[in-house]
């Protein structure tokens, strides 16, 4: 048996929870420190004798780590953060603001290739594994259309949209696919699908006392971008309630190709990708591990540089031989 | 725009006109040569002004394809052509023998170095994409279980097994997957399934005259490894309704991954890969297809070997540039 591979975790809130769940059932690996801009002592994690640092204490420690996973926001933590410490470790982040990933790239490739590192960004479930379902099927499939769906699920930016509302004291958006849509695309119907007729918005609201709650309501289903262009419902429950039922972390989607072959493209096929997650932070955890594997693999064969779920071979995450993996899996 | 990668084809069955149908979709490729062992005279292909020639021309005509699309069986076909022209040529095959394919590998993979080639072997669907969707659930929620079905779709070997019964004059047999049993994995219960419980056999049997149907149907229903293991039942129909019903080449199958988090085990998710193929043969060779241009690029880059769907990134696939895939798909 190799020595475990040495995992490091840059940020202790739900998604660093989840690294920290999924190393342990990893074999291969083994959980060496966490790192936190709070006061080390006063963070508390779940498995006993592994040290929480600073984070300033990162530049000193890079002969003690073999991979450190990034699990701050993608707003303002990452597109500083990834940088910066992929000049020093090899690292894998799940950023996954879908505009900026170009200019992110650039970033972390030049200093993960002066650092001679190899720094893998932008997985988890999208980024990530419905990125590369959409790619097979395109390259399979090349005439054809795409598909995602996501949900159910909670989608922050929007939570966070309707909790800048006056008047409201917290709330949860949920994304919600329409059926009657995916149905006709998995018969291959290949509609044209308009934003609305895609998903629909569902909003459990607690507004503060004496709010006015027709005026919150307005506001939610108008704003543009968020709600504006699609169905979005509202509903307004006590704070009681909305403790009660409205803290998991359930969430999903699907990536759908659905393409045409033959001699005058008579033939229909469907690909579809699902996912269906008990916890969106756990299983996003989960794939950040799976390729802190293939990191540390392609920076043991010499490789640096920055990578996407694109540009990695699928049994670079696996812990067995191609030898195991042919006999196993294929 | 750069020369088109020139593709030629072996063997031109159902599969080597998939893969005809699949090259005049890509932009990127061009169509160079059929070969057969028939008399090439007598076949008549889909595309005007591609030249037919002799199996036998191979060995000669190395400089004039970039790579060679096998297209022949794995029963006796496969396992000598492809060692053989994988020194000559990248190549790429669909060999789906599950058992004998750590042997192939080997075979393939001493002739390819020699010759300096690519090989990629063993692509399709299954083997191929069930394979990946099998290894990435496997890398990504290692606590979990693994499901494959296929279905509704004919099996080649279930409906030879019923042709070489005495009295039969021909027979197809539909793979069907039990819904239920579906049901069950995708809720999450992670049921331990029998073979019973995961497929129903349906057999379409045209009988000769006279010939003795209840003796026909035992035969079937008891048969050792293909039937006695399964709910199986026949339908004894005429000639003109198996012509007129029994052609279609519609397959598909469902890959799915059940799997748990959190501290106790206490979260669950589901990841489902499913098919739904109007033809087997014609998706089939647009995975073929896909892979040969990873095979070209893959030559391009200096390598050689065999290789599977798990050592090549999913980059390899498509026409687009790395800039263009991260910006488009990611």
């Amino acid at each position: 048996m190799n020595d475990p591979i040495r995992i490091g975790i840059i940020g202790y809130g739900n998604l660093g929870r989840g690294v920290e769940l999924s190393v342990a059932q990893n074999e291969d690996m083994r959980l060496c420190g966490v790192f936190t801009r709070r006061a080390p002592e006063s963070l508390a994690i779940l498995t006993p004798d592994v040290p929480v640092y600073h984070i300033d204490r990162l530049e000193e420690m890079t002969g003690d780590f073999d991979v450190m996973i990034l699990c701050g926001g993608s707003a303002t933590d990452l597109p500083l953060q990834t940088p910066r410490y992929a000049a020093l470790y090899n690292v894998v982040d799940s950023f996954d603001t879908h505009a900026k990933i170009p200019a992110h790239f650039d970033a972390v490739d030049g200093a993960a290739k002066k650092g001679g590192k190899v720094a893998v960004i932008s997985v988890g479930w999208d980024p990530g594994l419905f990125s590369i379902n959409r790619l097979y099927g395109n390259a399979i499939l090349p005439c054809g259309e795409d598909y995602t769906f996501w949900g159910k699920g909670v989608s922050q930016g929007h939570s966070d949209a309707i909790r800048r509302i006056e008047g409201v004291e917290t709330a949860k958006q949920y994304t919600v696919p329409v059926q009657e849509a995916i149905e006709s695309v998995r018969r291959g119907e290949a509609p044209a699908l308009t934003t609305r007729e895609k998903h629909k918005r569902e909003c459990f609201v607690v507004a503060k006392e004496g709010a006015d709650k027709e005026r919150i309501r307005e506001q939610i289903v108008t704003m543009p971008n968020y709600f504006a262009d699609y169905d979005t419902t509202v509903h307004f429950i006590d704070r009681e309630t909305f403790d009660k039922e409205h803290g998991g972390m359930a969430h999903g989607g699907f990536v759908i190709r659905s393409g045409r072959t033959g001699k005058n493209s008579e033939t229909g096929h469907v690909i579809e990708y699902s996912l269906r997650l008990g916890s969106n932070p756990e299983f996003t955890a989960s794939v950040l591990v799976a390729y802190a594997r293939a990191a540390y693999k392609l920076s043991k064969e010499g490789q640096s540089g920055c990578k996407t779920a694109f540009d990695i071979a699928p049994a670079y995450l696996s812990p067995k031989s191609g030898v195991q993996l042919r006999k196993e899996l294929l």
